[in-house]
């Protein structure tokens, strides 16, 4: 087993690979064997492979060379899926992983088992060719699409205990809304839901003035925060939102004024705000709906993350600079979407995110372009290449 | 049998005679016994009793004199109450019909069992002493507090397709809110509740601007509903009055924006409108919501019933008179408060409502001063003599 260890191992193909991995049915929190799949392949090629599994939740932490080298170049991504949703609308079995047409097809194809496929692949690739003068580690969880409370948060919090450390790490999510390479993540918007309990006085419809109506405090409060820009954006982010996802009372009797409702929004804020400066915010615009109706606002926040940024610098232009190489194009620098494990990596080391076209992610027939996977590989290759040159 | 009915009876006591009713657990649907009582006796003292029920609904038509008399005084009221709610929290047998303290106690003493107790007590006195030149009908619902389809409704409908009618109508309702006479109802505010259903487009909380929010747009609607007067009263009633009953959406992802959300508004309407002119002016609000946001609602009314209005004049004079020569006080000719059966009532001859201190109605022990009970059936005995002098 040394031997085999030591020696070089044949290329592995990042297609082919996938193609196992969506095989898998890993829909999250199963692990459904993608992450032995993985740790068989990577401690063949000299990787010491950990399952630092939590509360049920798989995960796996892989590191090529020392512990603790100078440079220690990271990769992180997810095996989970999120489930098929209509199976009977599918024209291919989403765990088929089977490839017409051009395209590799199966849930996961993009989000992203190809793009742990293609750093999979580049990683054994580099190690077995020119050792780097450093290390690799791949972190790879079998929960981002679910809580994500035992999953990348996880891998870093036993890293951290054991002394295990990157110096950048790059999350292989897809990041291309229609064009391979047109785009990579810098940074994330922060996200935040906050729930408002609006509490009033009962009261009879027919008597409103003997009420405090906890509904018209609610609708005013609410108003009030859909309708003012939290900002203009920022240098390297769109304009924060708000988004009143829910409100609900209850109340089934038209000539009752209820004692309390809740109502419920979700921000997504940039660089300007944190998540404890809109509470602040939040609070002082309820005070002021308080002061005219007498209606008071319990608020209870749950912040998914806050929002960072990787600011354009030696390692984002590294990476742009590979996309180009591989593409011909420069990839727009983006913070825009929703959240990624990013979030969690940014505590710990610069983090930026490239991957493919996210356009069937989440969606009946999820597939790829086998070439797409394959470019994938080699952009993933370069960066490694020039990180160690 | 035909001895004692053109006989004179010896006077009805009104207090036992509520008290007796108390006894027929006559909650809203249930005839309990009470109707039947009243029948029965009201039988006895010559008048034509019919039982007018309609859908399972029990009613009590009582006429005595001829049909189609120059002069007809109608009395209203109801049998039915409301259920007890805590029964533990009462401190009497809320059917037991207990006199103790000077109260006589029980769900139904103030509403309004005593009311129709004092009614036909004045109304069989009355026949029996001097018998007017003219008739007398009292219609009797046993639901007042339910859904009001099928009880003074019904018994207004049998009468119309019979040719009976009244000239003129007292609904024996509480009226008073601390003291004996100290008010009375010569209208109501019209009552309606207006259901908003928005319609908008479901997204991704992260990507407001590809959805479109209909809680955005309902806040927006509600908001300026509820800041916007409606009037600022009338010479007869309070400024009308609107209130937000509910609000439900029912979403449980804070990453979703949802497409439909529901809302409801209770509008307690004076005289300066109607629901049709009320339901073109927040039509005319939700358009110009929905020219802003592309969200659009639709409308659904459910009209209790329009304002009244009976102009203060002979009818209400005489009632008023009749209060003020019992208790001292001139009453307050009043409009406000919730609805009652006079709004069905108006329809058919000027109508006006006087009636007990309403205080307890509704609440546990439930109790009426004796004496109040015999100062109304001495104000009805009194407005009758008035009537027909």
């Amino acid at each position: 087993m040394t031997d085999t260890r030591s020696a070089p191992i044949s290329p592995v193909d990042p297609v082919d690979l996938t193609a196992r991995l969506i095989r898998c049915p890993s829909v999250t929190p199963e692990e459904g064997g993608a992450l032995q799949l993985l740790a068989d392949l990577l401690g063949e090629a000299g990787f010491d492979c950990v399952r630092v599994d939590r509360n049920g939740t798989p995960n796996l932490f892989a590191r090529w060379g020392r512990k603790g080298a100078n440079r220690t170049f990271g990769f992180n991504g997810h095996t989970d899926v999120v489930p098929v949703g209509d199976r009977a609308a599918w024209t291919r079995d989403p765990f088929g992983g089977e490839i017409s047409e051009g395209f590799l097809w199966g849930r996961g194809a993009t989000d992203m088992k190809s793009g742990v496929a293609a750093f999979v692949a580049a990683a054994v690739d580099f190690v077995c060719g020119t050792p780097p003068d450093g290390a690799l580690i791949l972190t790879i969880t079998g929960d981002e699409e679910g809580p994500s409370k035992d999953g990348t948060v996880a891998l870093l919090d036993w890293m951290k205990s054991r002394g295990e450390a990157m110096s950048v790490c790059l999350v292989g999510e897809p990041t291309c809304p229609d064009r391979m390479g047109e785009m990579m993540k810098i940074g994330r918007r922060g996200s935040m839901t906050v729930t408002f309990t609006a509490q009033g006085v009962q009261g009879h419809s027919a008597y409103p003035h003997r009420a405090k109506n906890p509904l018209h405090a609610l609708v005013r409060l609410f108003d009030r925060l859909a309708s003012a820009p939290l900002d203009e954006g920022t240098e390297h982010f769109d304009a924060s939102t708000l988004a009143i996802t829910t409100i609900d009372t209850g109340n089934t009797a038209s000539n009752v004024i209820p004692a309390r409702t809740v109502g419920r929004v979700n921000i997504r804020f940039n660089d300007a705000h944190s998540s404890r400066s809109l509470m602040d915010r939040l609070r002082a615009e309820a005070d002021r709906v308080t002061a005219d109706t007498g209606v008071t606002f319990a608020m209870e926040v749950d912040v998914s993350g806050e929002s960072f940024l990787t600011p354009p610098g030696e390692f984002v232009r590294l990476v742009a600079g590979a996309v180009k190489a591989k593409t011909g194009g420069e990839p727009v620098l983006s913070t825009s979407g929703g959240t990624s494990d990013a979030r969690f990596v940014k505590d710990h080391c610069p983090v930026v995110e490239f991957g493919l076209v996210g356009r069937t992610m989440h969606a009946v027939d999820e597939r790829v372009p086998v070439e797409d996977i394959r470019q994938l590989k080699a952009i993933y290759s370069r960066i490694l290449h020039d990180y160690f040159a």
